[in-house]
């Protein structure tokens, strides 16, 4: 079963939480086990399993990631976004989470966050779960 | 169903389109619904789902990689190609995309790009379609 | 079918080969052809694919991810161990390999190495077989 989501970011930087959106949508399918996969259609966006107890953490990452890739000058890109491009690459715009029981193996503090780089814009995201 | 391909890459770091080759093995398989998994079988390699309209994007996508971990010097292994492998793990070896109606839900300006980090060689990579 | 193991790290940051337990889990499995997911259910380690031959490119690899996100100050999430989550991020938590005549496709170098980027720590993996 395919699930699409959408939504809305409000800054050029910003990771939301898309943990209930993607429970959901493993409860609506009905499989009990499989995988999960998480995708992100965006080349200026990605996602990640990661802690969503604290907030910080999340934006510490967004933090580091600017500061290897920075915004601006440099690039060949010319529409002001490659280092959007080159930060999806590195986090990746698919996450794989097993599915056991009819609930995510996503661990105490694991959730799961839409990560956009080039925002605000409105965007989708895709849940996909395989039986097996 | 698995299909495999061969590329040979010209230089030492080259973003390689792939998209037509993993579209066709989603054809082939005529699975209209599931997830498509490409797999690098190497470990100075990878693989990314990113822009194709502009190749400037995955030649700014190698450089920042190039300048984050450069060649030469300062590494334990001592084949020379310690970078290689550090970018392939940055990375990643393997896509999971989204099969839908038949379609790869790439996105508007997606594309599957093999990332040779050590060439020029001789190359593989493999495309699995999983029904579900 | 869903596997579990334990591992315990001795290091803070360690990456432990897990390559003969995944090949286990896909022994047991019965699984001639499919996917393998290996999940790792923590946000401050991850899991890769890459060389196993030389001990060296692990170390490389945790030393590179070191240099550019450094432990210690200047983060907002105040545990100590921000640079843990970054790294797991930045790596991934979960990798996808194909199944093909009941053989992981891991090509001739590669093996599975579990990523301690928060140690030492009791811990634990999932391996994932899904046939198709």
């Amino acid at each position: 079963m395919l699930k699409t989501y959408k939504i809305s970011t409000k800054r050029r930087v910003q990771a939301v939480e898309i943990t209930s959106e993607v429970r959901n949508a493993v409860r609506e399918s009905g499989v009990k086990n499989g995988i999960c996969v998480v995708y992100v259609p965006h080349t200026t966006a990605g996602v990640v399993v990661n802690e969503s107890y604290d907030p910080a953490v999340m934006e510490d990452l967004m933090a580091k990631l600017s500061q290897l890739v920075p915004a601006g000058m440099g690039y060949r890109h010319l529409e002001g976004n490659a280092d959007s491009h080159i930060k999806s690459s590195i986090v990746g715009n698919s996450a794989s989470i097993i599915v056991e029981d009819g609930n995510l193996l996503l661990g105490r503090w694991g959730g799961v966050f839409f990560l956009e780089f080039d925002g605000p814009r409105d965007r989708r995201f895709h849940v996909k779960i395989i039986e097996g």
